[in-house]
């Protein structure tokens, strides 16, 4: 590859060098006061498939997609000859007066993977606009149904929805928001349904009626004229693979439907194949939302492309509202991008072609492999669903309590993991593995294996600094 | 075009067919309740330079490039191979624990443009994102500097920043807030600094003191220990083009920097070459902002890319504050792409080989071409810098009234200028003109004629419906 990079007009640049620039004059992602401004993240030099190669010229499995989002792998040719073939017909139009063909292509595909009468969709530039969009929907709807006062959200811990600052309200992990400042009167947080983190001796139906009494308690007492929508991840995600209880879900939208609160499901992580389906709520969970959130997958992070489904009764009731005139002032330059609908519509293709159905069959056998890693005496729980699972390290095995955040555990496992061949998403105390949809049975041999020998190594140095009895 | 469009997989629709779809299934920008969901707009079939084709066939001069965004033209084969090539060698790396090689180089080439010590660059989607990261950061560092209450905004009358919450919440124009809600408690309007409507027998400079001390008299009273930032657009952009009176921006900015108030200068508009030069602040209005928001003509509109630049001082406060573990819990997926930032580098180049240059030779005919059109009886008042300007119409030509908004002249001026050649944005009553940068004299002088033109058969014809006296 380093030669292929060679030729490309931008090259030239070691990855030291590369690295010394931005750590001068890049700031990404969730960094610390400590480092702000002044951190460099390591090299990736490119992709193909399932793998990235590193700074050194190692190729590792890209055990996270990129984040959640890689899912026909990387260096994908027709994904990449449909950019280049778009750009060339028509880069871009204003979605404010004009319409393109590959978004109302896309939208009338869309529309056939969704529940039913979900028909509608708003295209946005990711993950976060497409919640702030739904959100601010829901606001404009019961604005002009005349419910102004119907506009909480009931949001849950461990949730993960979004960077901007409605969006980010909804966020309920560790840390999202000791610094930062929210909508915190806007949103009622109910509690994360992990049923690993159940009461002790607690069944799972007793946890799940638990869940659901807690959601019909707070209607109760917040009144249901006053909660506008519920927004939830099918499987919270950056949350740890956190998979509800059996029930959760259906009596959760059933609650939602009863009291004339809309259901957003943010399928952000789920849809586009990661649970072997376009959208999952109806296929993998029983559940017809109001309206889904998606991004990620939809090009498979080849371009900035989300959305939002949206149920179009919702439309209608506008419609047929007094207020003609009422305007939902809301649209971002890009909505409606003619290049990224069509990248995304190549990638439906490749979805459909197969890619969901491999992916259906080879779920059983990731789960399985990664299930196994609970033999060691560090991993409290492997949990997933289709090609996303979570391990979750511990402080001991019997008690299952939780590590310190302090350890960093997933850091840890991770360097172990980059020197034998796999990169994978540290998340605190747990990694997160969501590998490229077009792994075959022994890629993921090899990452189970990875896996193994890193985690048995990090617990050795666990023990061996002290930190750990294991 | 057509038969090059056949040739594309997912051709073979008519514009009619297309047009059927997007009415039943797609959702865009600024919809009113009385055809939201059931609404097509023009279709656009293709793109070629300062050209788009519609469902006619007909070629038409895309007068506001697209959306104030497709600088280096339609159809530019150059950026169209780098997306592919990009997308081949590195589709996508997670921003939050890795790093790439062109969003390094692009940052140390804007840092290089902005001016001097606003050194570092965080990457987003848009201008909307890259507005709600400007404020979160403002939010974040604030808390970590230990000043939590120094968090109102100061925005103006006029002016547009964006359609996420937070973001939305800063805008300022006609309707933008009818049916929406926003954070308006965090938020403080000043008046829009807009010399034709300032009070009859004012002189600029009187005019200027007034809004200078307008904000003065904002900060005794509220507190300057309350209020965190300025935001603002060097020039209104979907306000109207509103180029404020000399002096208003480094007065501004001066007040600013006495109370400790980031000044926060929105160029998602100005930059990237409209007023012929990479950032405007420095060059073109003789300002030092704290932040620089850009997106839109950083890449031409290929591709959704934004930013905001943030001055490296403040990066050293909070790396120098009690607060090491302080998080910054903030970040898109989509942050730092490589495609986006090698389409962006490519972008640059073109504009620094000669573009940039190109465009300040050109735009005083531009200027003053369309500045001639004053001589038709509805218009009011043409204005502008560097290649964008706007048309504004009025009651009568002495009076300088505004027209109802109900006219909707623009609409009325644009579909003239359709039949003739010519796409405009219509803002209600208002024509809004900003060309791709590579426009010609030749193109300038038809795209005058078609407006006049249009402008005249717009007065003929509201006359003939008793609307207007002239």
């Amino acid at each position: 590859m380093a030669a292929k990079r060679e030729e490309m007009e931008f090259a030239g640049n070691t990855p030291n060098a590369v690295e010394a620039i931005a750590e001068k004059h890049l700031v990404q992602p969730w960094p610390v006061s400590e480092t702000i401004g002044a951190e460099a993240r390591g090299f990736i030099e490119s992709g193909d498939g399932i793998y990235v190669t590193d700074a050194e010229g190692r190729r590792l499995i890209d055990g996270p997609a990129g984040m959640w989002c890689v899912n026909v792998g990387h260096r994908n040719k027709e994904l990449s000859q449909v950019m280049y073939d778009q750009a060339m017909a028509l880069s871009y139009n204003s979605p404010w007066y004009t319409t393109n063909e590959p978004s109302a292509l896309l939208a009338e595909r869309l529309a056939g993977h969704a529940p039913e009468g979900v028909g509608h969709v708003f295209y946005t530039t990711g993950g976060s606009s497409a919640v702030e969009t739904a959100l601010r929907f829901m606001q404009f709807y019961n604005n002009v149904r005349g419910r102004p006062e119907k506009k909480l959200i009931v949001s849950r811990e461990g949730a993960y929805h979004g960077s901007t600052y409605l969006a980010a309200s909804m966020n309920g992990r560790p840390r999202d928001h000791d610094w930062m400042d929210s909508a915190k009167e806007q949103v009622i947080k109910l509690s994360c349904p992990n049923p690993f983190r159940r009461p002790k001796g607690m069944t799972l139906e007793a946890y799940t009626d638990f869940l659901i009494e807690e959601f019909r308690a707070t209607i109760e007492k917040v009144g249901a004229d006053r909660i506008g929508a519920f927004i939830g991840e099918p499987v919270m995600a950056s949350g740890g693979v956190i998979v509800p209880p059996p029930g959760y879900l259906p009596r959760m939208r059933a609650l939602c439907a009863e009291h004339e609160i809309l259901f957003i499901a943010d399928e952000v992580v789920t849809a586009f194949g990661r649970l072997g389906h376009v959208f999952a709520s109806k296929e993998v969970f029983g559940i017809e939302p109001d309206m889904i959130t998606f991004a990620k997958g939809v090009t498979s992070g080849y371009f900035p492309l989300g959305g939002v489904m949206i149920r179009s009764k919702l439309f209608e009731d506008l419609r047929q509202s007094n207020h003609n005139d009422a305007m939902f002032a809301h649209g971002l330059t890009y909505s409606s991008h003619p290049i990224g609908c069509a990248v995304a519509l190549k990638n439906l293709d490749i979805l459909e072609d197969g890619l969901l159905a491999e992916t259906r069959a080879i779920s059983d056998h990731f789960q399985s492999r990664l299930k196994a890693l609970e033999e060691l005496p560090l991993v409290g729980e492997v949990r997933g669903l289709g090609l996303m699972a979570g391990i979750e390290c511990v402080a001991d095995h019997v008690s299952n309590n939780p590590l310190t955040l302090d350890l960093e555990v997933g850091k840890r496992i991770d360097r172990h993991c980059q020197a034998l061949g796999l990169l994978v998403r540290p998340l605190i105390n747990m990694c997160v593995m969501s590998p490229p949809l077009t792994i075959n049975r022994d890629q993921i041999d090899t990452m189970a294996e990875i896996l193994h020998k890193s985690i048995a190594l990090t617990q050795d140095e666990l023990v061996r600094e002290g930190l750990w009895k294991g």
